[in-house]
């Protein structure tokens, strides 16, 4: 028996409308809780007029972008292919906005929230980061979908697709290039001014940076990171299907189609692990001490969350940090079963080798480990992240060669569980149908069982930036200290969630990537891609020293833009009478519209520059001195992105092991040497680090997406 | 016409002999100097007596390891290699040996001639630097042309001859890691109790660790240098023979010997370099504000030295640093040029195509080009470094952020001229015989090409350490305040140098390496090295990591062996009476012990990774994941050492500059924070950075003398 491959299109649209459907229920469901009161909900305005002016203004820009490189595309290439970019841009875009319109809605709540019940305060928080997960795998398959039976009897019709993957891919580099300068140079300007020179703490209402700051949580944590796993999501579902296509073997049909389907299955097993988290009864929640079990729920009135009840998390008024991990731990693990149950069926029914199902085993497994090994390096429970604090004895200069040493080492890890789960996609693809092909199509599969529980992983990551938001709202609104606790604790999780929702976002960006490549390999017509060859090693070189240039680039771009906020706080500092007092009123705005138009102007050269290089590679040196900077590019890359996320999340994290009152505490000489640290971990892990992620792929797609275009380059050899 | 390749040998063997002759001769002149007086010599005793404590221990633990390694050898391959190997170590030991030996004793003579005039001072200096150079050109041409004549008649000759670059390497493994981690040990450690804790300026005599520091600096820059570019240099003359023999053309004994023709050249060139800096009449250097011309140095003591007088530089007492370093300079643009007008006439004589002299061309320029840019990164006349100055004034934050960017930026020249000349090489390779492996043998001869005026760069390099030794000396003998201002002068000079040939060491172990590379897959008989193929994405992956595991063991290893150094500095401050108050004794000699048991037992571990990795790759996933790993690690090494070369440079020269007097000059918040990027710079530009130009020549040439051990791995696809 075997599926046809538009067969497995529609069942994928058909789950991702579930999804809207999913998006559009809880989006109602959290609008509908209490916002609080009137100084809570002044502060939460100003985040959303925020929010929407940089959203605002960088959608101005991008719909410049988009329409260059549409007309660039439909010149050169087709008309169809410039649509499908069009076509994935909005998609991205679209699931982008609503991510943060939730986000900077459900932060104001989940404060209100938390003065009421710990639980409470995740679920709202968490609904609103499912809201942003489910929408960022719904939009990716509908366009995907809907383009692919658009162009349904066209013979080309995977190849306009890339041109979907390189849409999601302009916008991830703006979201997450754009969006990591907005929000590391908010955060630094307002620190600089704000704690350093005015001594006021964190969240001051007075620091006319401040709301910059939490419009940059969101900015960066949510939008970005969205745009960048819808980037990876789209990539590596386009790129298996086009590796499938080009099997040798008469199954190539079920083979475009497998994808889509574990994807599709993806959905339903996300929805799954949502509920496990967001389905407890909400009247049970204050009853503290007490743990929820199957007799309490039954009278839920969240009824498809009833179904689920047996697996949900047990959280109470009194539950640890580890309480609340093992929560939202448990929601992965129950979708990821899920996904690997349905999979074997779609496996079975496509009529493909058994072997692709235990490739779709081997991505979910290498996704999980690579997050468990990136919260060992960062989380202050373990030596690595201790070492740092202990470090921090001795000074800032040996806490930076502790944090560097142990950025370094942490990559190690990574690189085996990725090696090792290439080679077995490899060997099992080689086993099932014996070409080269077969594997790497494997590889691509890989990445999509990675990414197939993406609804539920995201929810996870951009949870964190919510709940920050909130204890910034409780803050600056003067709510009781139970609150500001409470949310802290929410704070805490999202910390630790966002550190491995980054080594996952990086994980799955190599094997994107690499699927790309193999897709490149093939659309460019590389038959033979020796690594002696004439061109491929200088091209291999060039690719290394990208992502050193980009991030060099990255991080000299928040100097400059923290600089511009730094001179504009002092200046309202020194021209606004009675604003130290609390008396005259901050101009926020100001703050906001410097950070979003120095961010904008800041990445152009960065975003450029991934965009322009293979295209000058391809065309100078030919195509496989291109498929050398790829390859150099992405591991290079891989590692160094790796370093930075892992560096930055374990200073972090050392100075919050420090501030729990470790040697000295706040204020001591190790606190310092801490926070010295930390400033430096900031761009690192918040801006060059992920901003790799997007120059991996953004390279690959746009090699792939003007893969024909590529010759033998200008020596002749 | 053509050449026999054993008449190249033969020129080869003279011309290094000659070397061997200039390095005699000018030791004894040395050695004839002033050494000053009793305290100065009782200072340079100890160092002397700690240089060779470290340096019998190193190679105790060395004669142990050269024994196991070469049973082994001898066991799994044959004994002639076994045999090569043992003497390419005494062989490189020897050098380094030679190098420390004179390193040491002309230190206190540079400080007593330092009284009497610069360029006395400087003459002293580099003549050492000159010993060193030229016994490394000389004792490695003499090995390996003595070795080739030996098995002259056997088809393998040049397989057993890779056993003389591993002998080499090993040497290297030790003499950088383990040096690198002994001097940044003991001067983190020496500052750390001295200045920090106890307020004693550097070199003060009281300090305990005091001659371990000046100890470590012969024993990184020196002999550490030494053997990483004694390895090159080897390998590249090694990978280029083995290759030629290779090539399907006629004139494969032409393609053998010119890369030693090439070398003797080299060896005659660098000696006319190095005389127009030390030929200068010693009678005339004590006319302040006088030049010398040719008439006066017509009557000089030092013959040879007159034949160049027109090109000798001109220095006098009021020379400023931009002076001294115009002369040297211009020393190694004079063997430079002799180099190509040399190397003309031997590619004629060899009736080889006149592409191959372009390409040694090309390599000269190539190792100049990286040189410059390496010292406008790092030079803080340019805006590199005077930025990072510019961000002390907000912090160390800032300041580590600002030197980390530079470095990353600063591997963009460096990437792009290594690509270009490989690039060229290979094209040119490629024009002149058709095959890929006459441009591989291209790239090969380009590294030779890079590397034949080592004799004087080495000089200009190596001399640093003894200025800096000597400015040490005379502070602690308090000799009168301008010898010590003129010793500044010559260690200012030493610090450009130092930063310059670190850039020419890792450039020239990029090409190195990618010639065994080449070699390698010519040894292993790997027709096709698709770089999609089953395991070379993996090999890849994992090789790309190794750098940064590397890194991270050695920066953390300095960190340990610093905490026991400083442990000791403390209980002998609490311990011995009197200490404080100059009265006691210090025990330097445990520092000196400390420092050299804790680098030997730190090496361990990293030195091991880069021995067995390509070993158990090579075996378990076969010889095609062997070159990919090699590629990642070249690749990747490349980019990390030259980051992190460059960012430790450029923090030092910011940390000099605000010393000058700016930003608040010494002592103020500016000149902190300054201290912290110098300090976090220190195991990047002196252990961790250098140390992977070994990884990555060891890597490549462990693989090459095992490359016929290797098969296709414990997968079977």
């Amino acid at each position: 028996m075997e599926l046809p491959a538009s067969a497995s299109i529609i069942i994928a649209l058909s789950t991702s409308l579930a999804g809207i459907g999913f998006v559009g229920w809880q989006l109602r469901k959290i609008l509908g809780y209490d916002p609080g009161n009137e100084a809570m909900r002044a502060i939460a305005a100003a985040i959303q007029e925020g929010a929407t002016a940089f959203l605002t203004r960088e959608y101005q820009v991008l719909a410049i972008f988009v329409i260059i490189v549409a007309t660039v595309i439909s010149t050169f290439l087709q008309w169809q292919t410039a649509l499908c970019f069009v076509v994935g841009a909005i998609a991205s875009g679209g699931a982008g906005y609503l991510g943060m319109y939730v986000a900077v809605r459900a932060n104001v709540r989940t404060a209100a929230a938390a003065s009421h019940g710990l639980h409470k305060g995740l679920r709202i928080a968490f609904g609103s980061g499912a809201i942003m997960g489910m929408s960022v795998v719904s939009f990716s398959l509908i366009g995907m979908t809907l383009l692919y039976l658009v162009f349904n009897s066209n013979p080309n019709q995977l190849i306009y697709i890339t041109g979907f993957g390189f849409g999601a891919s302009s916008i991830a580099l703006f979201a997450r290039v754009g969006g990591g300068i907005y929000t590391k140079a908010a955060d630094v300007g307002a620190d600089l001014v704000g704690k350093v020179e005015k001594g006021i703490p964190e969240d001051d209402p007075r620091n006319p940076a401040v709301i910059a700051d939490n419009v940059g949580d969101n900015v960066g944590d949510v939008a970005g990171m969205g745009a960048d796993l819808f980037e990876s999501y789209s990539g590596s579902i386009i790129a298996a299907a086009t590796l499938g296509a080009t099997l040798s073997s008469d199954s190539s049909a079920a083979f475009v189609g497998l994808p889509f389907l574990v994807a599709a299955v993806g959905v339903i097993a996300s929805l799954f692990g949502i509920f496990m988290v967001i389905g407890k009864n909400q009247d049970t929640t204050q009853m503290s001490g007490q743990t929820t079990n199957l007799s309490q729920t039954a009278t839920s009135s969240s009824r498809i969350g009833a179904y689920f009840m047996h697996f949900v998390a047990k959280i109470d008024e009194n539950a640890t940090l580890e309480d609340l991990l093992t929560a939202l731990r448990r929601s992965i693990w129950g979708a990821s079963v899920v996904v690997l149950g349905l999979s074997l069926i779609a496996v079975l029914v496509s009529g493909v080798s058994i072997n692709y199902w235990l490739v779709i085993l081997v991505g979910l497994i290498a996704g999980n480990a690579i997050a468990y090994a990136t919260e060992y390096f960062t989380s202050y429970t373990e030596k690595p992240t201790l070492a740092i604090a202990k470090a921090t004895q001795t000074g800032a200069a040996t806490t930076i060669i502790q944090g560097l040493a142990v950025g370094m080492m942490s990559t190690v890890l990574p690189v085996l569980i990725t090696a090792v789960a290439i080679l077995l996609s490899i060997w099992l693809g080689h086993r099932a149908d014996g070409t080269i092909t077969a594997g790497l199509y494997a590889v691509a599969l890989a990445g999509v069982g990675m990414l197939s529980t993406l609804g539920v992983t995201l929810a996870t990551d951009a949870y964190g930036p919510v709940a920050d938001n909130a204890g910034g709202i409780a803050e600056m609104s003067h709510l009781p200290a139970e609150v500001r606790h409470r949310t802290d604790a929410l704070d805490s999780l999202g910390n630790t969630t966002a550190a491995t929702g980054k080594g996952f976002a990086i994980g799955s960006a190599v094997l994107t990537a690499l699927a790309l490549l193999a897709a490149y390999v093939t659309a460019a017509k590389i038959d033979n891609l020796n690594i002696l060859g004439p061109t491929m090693l200088p091209g291999i070189l060039i690719g290394a020293m990208m992502p050193y240039l980009f991030s060099a680039l990255t991080m000299m771009a928040v100097g400059k833009a923290a600089h511009e906020i730094v001179l504009e706080v002092r200046r309202q500092f020194h021209e606004i009478p009675g604003l130290m007092e609390g008396t005259g009123q901050p101009d926020y705005k100001a703050c906001v519209g410097i950070s979003t138009e120095s961010a904008l102007r800041e990445m152009i050269l960065p975003g450029s520059l991934a965009v322009v290089v293979p295209l000058l590679i391809g065309h100078m040196l030919g195509k496989e001195a291109l498929a050398g900077l790829l390859i150099g590019t992405m591991s290079s890359g891989f590692l160094l992105a790796v370093m930075m996320a892992n560096s930055g999340g374990a200073w972090d994290n050392a100075k919050k092991w420090i501030e729990t009152g470790q040697y000295g505490g706040k204020g001591s000489d190790a606190h310092k040497a801490a926070v010295v640290g930390d400033t430096v971990g900031d761009p690192f892990k918040d801006t060059s680090g992920p901003s790799l992620n997007i120059l991996i792929k953004l390279m690959s797609i746009v090699s792939l997406v003007f893969a024909t275009s590529f010759g033998s380059g200008l020596l002749n050899f």
